[in-house]
Protein backbone atom coordinates (compact mmCIF):
# COMPACT_ATOMS: atom_id res chain seq x y z
CA UNK A 1 0.00 0.00 0.00
CA UNK A 2 3.15 2.19 -0.86
CA UNK A 3 1.14 5.49 -2.67
CA UNK A 4 4.25 5.93 -4.48
CA UNK A 5 4.63 2.86 -6.00
CA UNK A 6 0.67 2.55 -6.76
CA UNK A 7 0.24 5.74 -8.51
CA UNK A 8 3.40 4.60 -10.87
CA UNK A 9 1.65 1.14 -11.31
CA UNK A 10 -1.87 3.30 -12.19
CA UNK A 11 0.14 5.64 -15.04
CA UNK A 12 1.96 2.62 -16.05
CA UNK A 13 -1.32 0.74 -16.67
CA UNK A 14 -3.17 3.71 -19.05
CA UNK A 15 -0.62 5.83 -20.05
CA UNK A 16 -4.06 8.44 -20.73
CA UNK A 17 -3.59 9.16 -16.47
CA UNK A 18 -0.15 10.74 -17.20
CA UNK A 19 -2.08 13.80 -18.74
CA UNK A 20 -4.11 13.99 -15.30
CA UNK A 21 -0.96 13.55 -13.32
CA UNK A 22 -0.76 17.30 -12.24
CA UNK A 23 -4.69 17.05 -11.67
CA UNK A 24 -4.12 13.88 -9.28
CA UNK A 25 -1.08 15.67 -7.82
CA UNK A 26 -3.32 18.75 -6.65
CA UNK A 27 -6.08 16.97 -5.50
CA UNK A 28 -3.46 14.99 -3.11
CA UNK A 29 -2.35 18.26 -2.22
CA UNK A 30 -5.51 19.82 -1.76
CA UNK A 31 -6.80 17.07 0.78
CA UNK A 32 -3.52 17.90 2.81
CA UNK A 33 -3.72 21.47 2.49
CA UNK A 34 -7.42 20.91 4.08
CA UNK A 35 -6.10 18.56 7.11
CA UNK A 36 -3.25 21.13 7.60
CA UNK A 37 -5.51 23.91 8.61
CA UNK A 38 -7.96 21.19 10.41
CA UNK A 39 -4.65 20.93 12.33
CA UNK A 40 -3.94 24.41 12.54
CA UNK A 41 -7.75 25.52 14.48
CA UNK A 42 -7.49 22.25 16.57
CA UNK A 43 -4.08 23.19 18.19
CA UNK A 44 -6.08 26.95 18.74
CA UNK A 45 -8.94 24.79 20.65
CA UNK A 46 -6.76 22.95 21.95
CA UNK A 47 -4.96 26.15 23.75
CA UNK A 48 -8.40 27.46 24.67
CA UNK A 49 -9.34 24.25 26.38
CA UNK A 50 -6.17 23.62 28.16
CA UNK A 51 -5.73 27.46 29.41
CA UNK A 52 -9.45 26.92 30.89
CA UNK A 53 -8.71 23.44 32.15
CA UNK A 54 -5.22 24.74 34.07
CA UNK A 55 -6.97 28.25 35.65
CA UNK A 56 -9.86 25.17 36.95
CA UNK A 57 -7.70 23.35 38.88
CA UNK A 58 -6.86 23.91 42.33
CA UNK A 59 -5.83 20.65 44.71
CA UNK A 60 -3.89 19.14 41.72
CA UNK A 61 -0.77 20.74 41.21
CA UNK A 62 1.21 18.42 39.17
CA UNK A 63 -1.68 17.78 36.72
CA UNK A 64 -1.92 21.65 36.32
CA UNK A 65 1.75 21.91 35.96
CA UNK A 66 1.79 19.42 33.04
CA UNK A 67 -1.03 21.52 31.27
CA UNK A 68 1.04 24.60 31.74
CA UNK A 69 3.93 23.06 30.49
CA UNK A 70 1.79 21.33 27.22
CA UNK A 71 0.04 25.14 26.55
CA UNK A 72 3.76 26.40 25.83
CA UNK A 73 4.45 22.92 23.37
CA UNK A 74 0.30 24.03 22.06
CA UNK A 75 1.93 27.56 21.09
CA UNK A 76 4.96 25.97 19.34
CA UNK A 77 3.09 24.05 17.51
CA UNK A 78 0.87 26.49 16.10
CA UNK A 79 3.32 28.11 15.39
CA UNK A 80 5.14 25.33 13.20
CA UNK A 81 1.78 24.65 11.60
CA UNK A 82 1.46 28.48 10.50
CA UNK A 83 4.79 28.51 8.78
CA UNK A 84 3.74 24.94 6.94
CA UNK A 85 0.26 27.00 5.94
CA UNK A 86 2.46 29.83 4.89
CA UNK A 87 5.28 27.39 2.89
CA UNK A 88 2.64 25.28 1.57
CA UNK A 89 0.16 28.72 0.39
CA UNK A 90 -2.81 27.68 2.24
CA UNK A 91 -5.20 30.57 3.17
CA UNK A 92 -5.94 30.35 7.10
CA UNK A 93 -8.86 32.09 6.87
CA UNK A 94 -11.27 29.69 5.81
CA UNK A 95 -12.42 26.36 7.85
CA UNK A 96 -14.13 23.53 5.76
CA UNK A 97 -16.39 21.36 6.68
CA UNK A 98 -14.19 19.58 8.63
CA UNK A 99 -13.69 21.92 10.58
CA UNK A 100 -17.64 21.94 11.61
CA UNK A 101 -17.37 18.75 12.58
CA UNK A 102 -13.99 19.03 14.58
CA UNK A 103 -15.54 22.28 16.17
CA UNK A 104 -18.39 19.95 16.98
CA UNK A 105 -16.53 17.05 18.36
CA UNK A 106 -14.39 19.20 20.30
CA UNK A 107 -17.56 20.91 22.12
CA UNK A 108 -17.82 16.99 23.22
CA UNK A 109 -14.82 17.16 24.90
CA UNK A 110 -14.77 20.78 25.79
CA UNK A 111 -17.74 19.34 27.55
CA UNK A 112 -16.06 16.94 29.23
CA UNK A 113 -12.77 19.05 30.14
CA UNK A 114 -14.87 21.69 31.40
CA UNK A 115 -16.51 19.72 33.63
CA UNK A 116 -16.10 20.56 37.46
CA UNK A 117 -14.80 16.51 37.81
CA UNK A 118 -11.35 16.20 37.60
CA UNK A 119 -11.36 12.68 36.32
CA UNK A 120 -13.67 13.49 33.27
CA UNK A 121 -11.31 16.92 33.10
CA UNK A 122 -7.93 14.45 32.91
CA UNK A 123 -9.91 11.95 30.84
CA UNK A 124 -10.84 14.63 28.26
CA UNK A 125 -7.56 16.21 27.97
CA UNK A 126 -6.18 12.40 27.19
CA UNK A 127 -9.09 11.97 24.38
CA UNK A 128 -8.33 15.42 22.85
CA UNK A 129 -4.05 14.27 22.57
CA UNK A 130 -5.24 11.51 20.67
CA UNK A 131 -7.16 12.96 18.37
CA UNK A 132 -4.33 14.95 18.28
CA UNK A 133 -2.03 12.01 17.08
CA UNK A 134 -4.44 10.58 14.85
CA UNK A 135 -4.67 14.19 13.03
CA UNK A 136 -0.42 13.86 13.04
CA UNK A 137 -0.56 10.28 12.27
CA UNK A 138 -2.62 10.94 9.31
CA UNK A 139 -0.78 13.80 8.22
CA UNK A 140 2.57 12.22 7.77
CA UNK A 141 1.08 9.44 5.97
CA UNK A 142 -0.46 12.47 3.78
CA UNK A 143 2.84 14.11 3.31
CA UNK A 144 5.15 11.04 2.61
CA UNK A 145 2.21 10.90 0.43
CA UNK A 146 2.68 13.66 -1.93
CA UNK A 147 6.53 13.58 -1.36
CA UNK A 148 6.57 17.13 1.24
CA UNK A 149 9.00 15.44 3.71
CA UNK A 150 9.81 19.10 5.54
CA UNK A 151 5.55 18.96 6.66
CA UNK A 152 6.53 15.35 7.49
CA UNK A 153 9.48 15.71 9.58
CA UNK A 154 7.25 19.32 11.35
CA UNK A 155 4.03 16.54 12.30
CA UNK A 156 7.17 14.03 13.24
CA UNK A 157 8.34 16.77 15.90
CA UNK A 158 4.92 18.19 16.61
CA UNK A 159 3.71 13.84 17.66
CA UNK A 160 6.36 13.43 19.90
CA UNK A 161 5.07 16.25 21.95
CA UNK A 162 1.51 14.93 21.65
CA UNK A 163 2.13 11.28 22.65
CA UNK A 164 4.16 12.32 25.82
CA UNK A 165 1.04 14.47 27.05
CA UNK A 166 -1.39 11.40 26.14
CA UNK A 167 1.26 9.03 28.18
CA UNK A 168 1.44 11.32 31.53
CA UNK A 169 -2.23 11.63 31.76
CA UNK A 170 -2.92 7.77 31.10
CA UNK A 171 -0.20 7.25 33.32
CA UNK A 172 -1.39 9.29 36.15
CA UNK A 173 -4.92 8.85 35.71
CA UNK A 174 -4.95 6.20 38.16
CA UNK A 175 -3.39 8.28 40.91
CA UNK A 176 -5.78 11.45 39.69
CA UNK A 177 -8.77 9.07 40.42
CA UNK A 178 -7.32 7.48 43.92
CA UNK A 179 -6.72 11.00 45.15
CA UNK A 180 -10.03 12.45 43.45
CA UNK A 181 -12.02 9.59 45.59
CA UNK A 182 -9.95 10.35 49.18
CA UNK A 183 -10.60 14.11 48.52
CA UNK A 184 -14.25 13.88 47.96
CA UNK A 185 -14.59 11.52 51.10
CA UNK A 186 -12.51 13.53 53.17
CA UNK A 187 -15.04 16.11 54.99
CA UNK A 188 -13.88 19.72 54.41
CA UNK A 189 -11.89 18.98 51.22
CA UNK A 190 -12.73 20.04 48.31
CA UNK A 191 -12.61 17.11 45.83
CA UNK A 192 -13.58 18.45 41.90
CA UNK A 193 -10.66 20.47 40.68
CA UNK B 1 -0.92 9.19 46.23
CA UNK B 2 -1.64 5.84 47.38
CA UNK B 3 -5.21 6.31 48.56
CA UNK B 4 -4.90 3.85 51.21
CA UNK B 5 -2.57 5.04 53.14
CA UNK B 6 -4.09 8.79 52.85
CA UNK B 7 -7.40 7.52 54.80
CA UNK B 8 -4.97 5.97 57.49
CA UNK B 9 -3.00 8.92 57.75
CA UNK B 10 -6.52 10.85 57.31
CA UNK B 11 -8.03 8.88 59.92
CA UNK B 12 -4.90 8.88 62.58
CA UNK B 13 -5.00 12.19 62.78
CA UNK B 14 -8.47 12.94 63.42
CA UNK B 15 -10.25 9.77 65.61
CA UNK B 16 -14.05 11.75 64.74
CA UNK B 17 -13.12 10.90 60.80
CA UNK B 18 -13.66 7.32 62.10
CA UNK B 19 -17.50 7.38 62.68
CA UNK B 20 -17.51 8.91 59.07
CA UNK B 21 -15.54 5.99 57.40
CA UNK B 22 -18.39 3.82 56.76
CA UNK B 23 -20.14 7.08 54.60
CA UNK B 24 -16.76 7.86 53.50
CA UNK B 25 -16.81 4.06 52.16
CA UNK B 26 -19.70 4.45 50.43
CA UNK B 27 -19.21 7.47 48.52
CA UNK B 28 -16.48 6.12 46.71
CA UNK B 29 -18.16 3.20 45.85
CA UNK B 30 -20.81 5.43 44.49
CA UNK B 31 -18.53 7.61 42.40
CA UNK B 32 -17.09 3.90 40.90
CA UNK B 33 -20.80 2.72 40.57
CA UNK B 34 -21.93 5.99 38.51
CA UNK B 35 -18.42 5.15 36.04
CA UNK B 36 -19.65 1.65 35.59
CA UNK B 37 -22.85 2.67 34.52
CA UNK B 38 -21.33 5.09 32.32
CA UNK B 39 -19.23 2.53 30.63
CA UNK B 40 -22.20 0.23 30.22
CA UNK B 41 -23.88 3.06 28.06
CA UNK B 42 -20.31 4.19 25.89
CA UNK B 43 -20.24 0.36 25.23
CA UNK B 44 -23.84 0.34 23.82
CA UNK B 45 -23.07 3.68 22.02
CA UNK B 46 -19.91 2.36 20.68
CA UNK B 47 -21.89 -0.66 19.24
CA UNK B 48 -24.42 1.50 17.58
CA UNK B 49 -21.40 3.97 16.15
CA UNK B 50 -18.95 0.23 14.59
CA UNK B 51 -22.14 -1.07 13.18
CA UNK B 52 -23.25 2.11 11.41
CA UNK B 53 -19.43 2.70 10.35
CA UNK B 54 -18.99 -1.31 9.39
CA UNK B 55 -21.98 -0.98 7.08
CA UNK B 56 -20.83 2.32 5.14
CA UNK B 57 -17.40 0.95 4.72
CA UNK B 58 -17.68 -0.46 0.95
CA UNK B 59 -13.50 0.08 -0.53
CA UNK B 60 -11.56 -0.76 2.73
CA UNK B 61 -12.35 -4.02 3.56
CA UNK B 62 -9.45 -4.94 5.87
CA UNK B 63 -10.60 -2.01 7.76
CA UNK B 64 -14.10 -3.27 7.97
CA UNK B 65 -13.20 -6.36 8.92
CA UNK B 66 -11.26 -5.62 12.36
CA UNK B 67 -14.15 -3.13 12.93
CA UNK B 68 -16.32 -6.19 12.66
CA UNK B 69 -14.26 -7.81 14.96
CA UNK B 70 -14.13 -5.42 17.62
CA UNK B 71 -18.05 -5.27 17.69
CA UNK B 72 -17.77 -9.18 18.66
CA UNK B 73 -15.63 -8.01 21.34
CA UNK B 74 -17.61 -4.88 21.90
CA UNK B 75 -20.68 -7.07 22.63
CA UNK B 76 -18.66 -9.37 25.42
CA UNK B 77 -17.52 -6.42 27.29
CA UNK B 78 -21.36 -5.67 27.52
CA UNK B 79 -21.69 -8.51 29.33
CA UNK B 80 -18.95 -8.60 31.76
CA UNK B 81 -20.09 -5.03 32.25
CA UNK B 82 -23.81 -6.24 33.12
CA UNK B 83 -22.57 -8.78 35.41
CA UNK B 84 -20.38 -6.21 37.10
CA UNK B 85 -23.59 -3.62 37.93
CA UNK B 86 -25.80 -6.56 38.66
CA UNK B 87 -22.81 -8.42 41.14
CA UNK B 88 -22.37 -4.52 42.63
CA UNK B 89 -26.31 -4.09 42.74
CA UNK B 90 -26.39 -1.45 40.33
CA UNK B 91 -29.56 0.05 38.71
CA UNK B 92 -28.80 0.33 35.20
CA UNK B 93 -31.92 2.18 33.84
CA UNK B 94 -31.02 6.17 35.19
CA UNK B 95 -28.23 7.68 33.18
CA UNK B 96 -26.53 10.37 35.82
CA UNK B 97 -24.97 13.50 33.74
CA UNK B 98 -21.87 12.67 33.52
CA UNK B 99 -24.22 10.10 30.30
CA UNK B 100 -25.58 13.20 29.12
CA UNK B 101 -21.95 14.66 28.84
CA UNK B 102 -20.46 11.64 27.22
CA UNK B 103 -23.56 11.51 25.14
CA UNK B 104 -22.76 15.38 24.03
CA UNK B 105 -19.13 13.74 23.26
CA UNK B 106 -20.11 10.82 21.67
CA UNK B 107 -22.25 13.30 19.40
CA UNK B 108 -19.00 14.74 18.02
CA UNK B 109 -17.28 11.37 17.58
CA UNK B 110 -20.55 9.97 16.47
CA UNK B 111 -20.32 13.18 13.62
CA UNK B 112 -16.69 12.34 12.78
CA UNK B 113 -17.14 8.70 12.55
CA UNK B 114 -20.55 8.79 10.15
CA UNK B 115 -18.45 11.28 8.26
CA UNK B 116 -18.22 10.10 4.24
CA UNK B 117 -14.76 10.26 4.57
CA UNK B 118 -13.18 6.84 5.54
CA UNK B 119 -10.20 8.70 6.73
CA UNK B 120 -11.94 10.89 9.17
CA UNK B 121 -13.79 7.84 10.39
CA UNK B 122 -10.61 5.96 10.95
CA UNK B 123 -9.53 8.34 12.94
CA UNK B 124 -13.04 8.88 15.29
CA UNK B 125 -12.74 5.10 15.90
CA UNK B 126 -9.51 5.80 17.44
CA UNK B 127 -10.36 8.32 19.48
CA UNK B 128 -13.57 7.20 20.21
CA UNK B 129 -10.97 4.12 21.90
CA UNK B 130 -9.05 5.98 23.63
CA UNK B 131 -11.87 7.29 25.46
CA UNK B 132 -12.47 3.71 26.19
CA UNK B 133 -8.74 3.24 27.25
CA UNK B 134 -9.01 6.64 29.74
CA UNK B 135 -12.12 5.15 31.13
CA UNK B 136 -11.15 1.73 31.86
CA UNK B 137 -7.82 2.80 33.30
CA UNK B 138 -9.40 5.23 35.73
CA UNK B 139 -12.00 2.60 36.69
CA UNK B 140 -9.31 -0.06 37.41
CA UNK B 141 -8.05 2.84 39.68
CA UNK B 142 -11.28 3.15 41.60
CA UNK B 143 -11.95 -0.71 41.56
CA UNK B 144 -8.44 -1.30 43.51
CA UNK B 145 -8.76 1.89 45.66
CA UNK B 146 -12.40 0.49 46.79
CA UNK B 147 -11.00 -3.02 47.22
CA UNK B 148 -12.75 -4.65 44.20
CA UNK B 149 -10.59 -6.60 42.50
CA UNK B 150 -13.15 -8.47 40.71
CA UNK B 151 -13.95 -5.66 38.50
CA UNK B 152 -10.73 -3.98 38.31
CA UNK B 153 -9.37 -7.76 37.03
CA UNK B 154 -12.75 -7.65 34.53
CA UNK B 155 -11.95 -4.04 33.65
CA UNK B 156 -8.17 -5.02 33.20
CA UNK B 157 -9.43 -7.69 30.72
CA UNK B 158 -11.32 -5.14 28.36
CA UNK B 159 -8.72 -2.74 28.34
CA UNK B 160 -6.63 -4.90 26.45
CA UNK B 161 -9.17 -5.93 23.31
CA UNK B 162 -9.38 -1.51 23.60
CA UNK B 163 -5.88 -1.07 23.64
CA UNK B 164 -5.30 -3.57 20.73
CA UNK B 165 -8.20 -1.85 18.41
CA UNK B 166 -6.06 1.51 19.16
CA UNK B 167 -3.14 0.15 17.93
CA UNK B 168 -4.45 -1.49 14.85
CA UNK B 169 -5.98 1.94 13.61
CA UNK B 170 -2.89 4.13 14.48
CA UNK B 171 -0.87 1.32 12.69
CA UNK B 172 -3.17 1.11 9.55
CA UNK B 173 -3.70 5.03 9.58
CA UNK B 174 -0.79 6.23 7.29
CA UNK B 175 -2.16 3.41 4.88
CA UNK B 176 -5.45 3.78 5.08
CA UNK B 177 -4.79 8.02 4.24
CA UNK B 178 -2.70 7.34 1.68
CA UNK B 179 -4.74 4.51 -0.05
CA UNK B 180 -8.03 6.93 0.38
CA UNK B 181 -5.38 9.45 -1.53
CA UNK B 182 -5.01 7.56 -4.24
CA UNK B 183 -8.49 6.44 -4.34
CA UNK B 184 -9.08 9.86 -4.64
CA UNK B 185 -6.79 10.69 -7.64
CA UNK B 186 -7.62 8.03 -9.38
CA UNK B 187 -10.90 8.60 -12.12
CA UNK B 188 -13.75 6.11 -11.73
CA UNK B 189 -12.66 4.93 -7.99
CA UNK B 190 -15.12 6.14 -5.42
CA UNK B 191 -12.58 6.94 -2.20
CA UNK B 192 -14.94 7.87 0.38
CA UNK B 193 -16.06 4.92 2.20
Amino acid sequence: MQPASRMDTACGANPNLRLTEKIMATTANEHLNDWLRDAHAMEQQAETMLTAQAERLEHYPELRARIVQHIEETRGQQSILAGILTRRGIENSVLKDLGGKLAAFGQGVGGMMTSDEVVKGAMAGYVFENLEIASYTSLIGAANAVGDTATATACEQILVQEKAMAAWLLEHLPQITAAFLVRSETPGLDAKV
